[in-house]
């Protein structure tokens, strides 16, 4: 079976339909995004990638909404069209306005710019920066 | 002369110092990172990048310790060394603690691979997204 | 004329029909890829990269399958679409399973995660590793 | 304490111990690298990586050697200089020959400059890719 | 209001339209691209972003062909769609000849390759480039 | 024999030898870089890569210096500092002055910045550049 196809719940396993059940759980939905659908091709992926993530996406030191910013800025620096939509609607449902949205896109191609300037000139760390 | 040294103050044009004076007053700092003394061989990049960063980096819809952990996280995904460096050190001055740098790799490292999951499953974007 | 159309066999020139032709032979296919076709724009560099190509992932020390395989983990890497599937249908038929192939992208994953934990963490590289 | 210095075994927290013990009884190796011992600071992140690289790292379908080969393809691909060293280190010891690593390195630069091949010519996916 | 929309002239704010008619006046055309149409959606990011792009993209020491040819080998290399369409149109509105697209091309490939080979010999830096 | 050391002429195959010779030749150098010292490793990539290199960068439609340029701005995109240092004494060698220097990294600093820009808009390409 072709892994390019979303596995909807009435055809997935049990062990693929046990992280879906979770994912809506946690996540107040009523139905998992393709993401999940895909990754269903391959359970083990599926539920590691899963555990993973609500471990990692859960506030902690950093609250929810900046977490879902920073995988939306390392998703626009990758150009993962995919990861850009799905996590910018999760920011969005998280709490980023669309002034935030501006001003985090601003810092990522910032970023990306001066990380080639610094690449480019060759420069050096400072001692200060290794203390 | 090779743009793979640093041009101090003493050596620096009249445009580069007064770049480099508005730093020192804004950072409040006593001398500039490596990063402007390179760029000091391009007056012109010199003071365009320093007054995009000036703009950019000020608090606004988003906190300077916000601005800091995207900078980084961009930083991390492009493997710049030098930038993780210095925006690791920018970061913690602006309140980041250990536990925050700690859930911000988590984050970084799990967007970089469910990037390429996504890439590699070929997952079309939900039309939800796209509302 | 543009280079973004495909260049069919019947208005390609004398030496892209040549390369085409070695393709076909070489794979025992009845049309040659999209890939090819647009190549055709640049006959030199057309030859230049089937020559390659030809070479590198003929069998030799790594068989067939396994460089398919490491073909389409760069891909991934790059967010490439046009090669992800091109070189997962070349991979498949090289006998990638899914199960292979739900592997492949297990390990795709985790290292784009880890490259980012080794750089945000800046680890520097074991002595052993350099011996 | 600075996330940028390794954490060794008698320093370590219980919670890393125990990770590092389950590395050494598993890699039947006398100390853990420096990417764990990095990790530490993070006992989550430690504990999480090292459970997932275990299980995906794992022979399945694919042996251990062809995911080590997999691992440094990306890592190549990405220039994260410690992940090269490292797995690099790790794929000769589960047998990569330098022929073996010749034909891959091979395979990598080629994938990287068709990969933009691709791009820049904006080539679509052939329909028989996504039947 | 989505930011995954354009904003066109009759729409946008006073600030935004001031930068569209100085696009249109700067590039002698009648309407802007999409790309500064999304960017309207925040008009300090607008503003500063095709303040940069007119110093930067002026000709000077490098004349505004070559200049586009730069900009087009980045977006190859990044595999940045949009930005590679609407290089390759302004690279060859200032002159880029198919053969020069070919060349162009040909170049970024091999760079790419052989980025990836210097990466993976882990070759050192040779002490005649560091003088 | 670790790949990771330099072959020097002395002690090259023949293979290995015939093309340090063209190499010196061609360049009009008394000896060769570390990166093909490097590929020495590999006799049949060091005679397809150099083969490559030398017709591709070969002056045609485009200039050597043009090329030069183009091939530093790649590498300064990828971060491979070896390629850095070594294109950009070579661009050096072919004319490229420091005012040019400035001009490309400005350039590639810019395209960096707006192709994370146009990714995280999720921008359509304008019709116009598909006619």
């Amino acid at each position: 079976m072709s892994p390019h196809r979303p596995i909807d719940y009435g055809e997935a396993s049990g062990r693929a339909r046990a992280v879906f059940d979770d994912i809506k759980r946690t996540r107040k939905v009523e139905d998992v995004n393709n993401f999940w659908k895909y990754l269903a091709h391959d359970p083990a992926t599926l539920e590691r990638t899963w555990a993973s993530v609500k471990e990692i996406m859960a506030p902690g030191a950093l609250d929810a909404l900046t977490k879902e910013m920073l995988y939306l800025a390392v998703s626009v620096t990758n150009g993962c069209g995919y990861c850009i939509a799905s996590h910018g609607a999760a920011a969005r449902k998280a709490g980023m306005s669309e002034a935030m949205f501006g001003e985090l896109m601003a810092v990522v191609g910032m970023a990306n710019e001066t990380n080639r300037l610094a690449n480019g000139y060759r420069v050096p760390v400072d001692p200060a920066f290794d203390s």
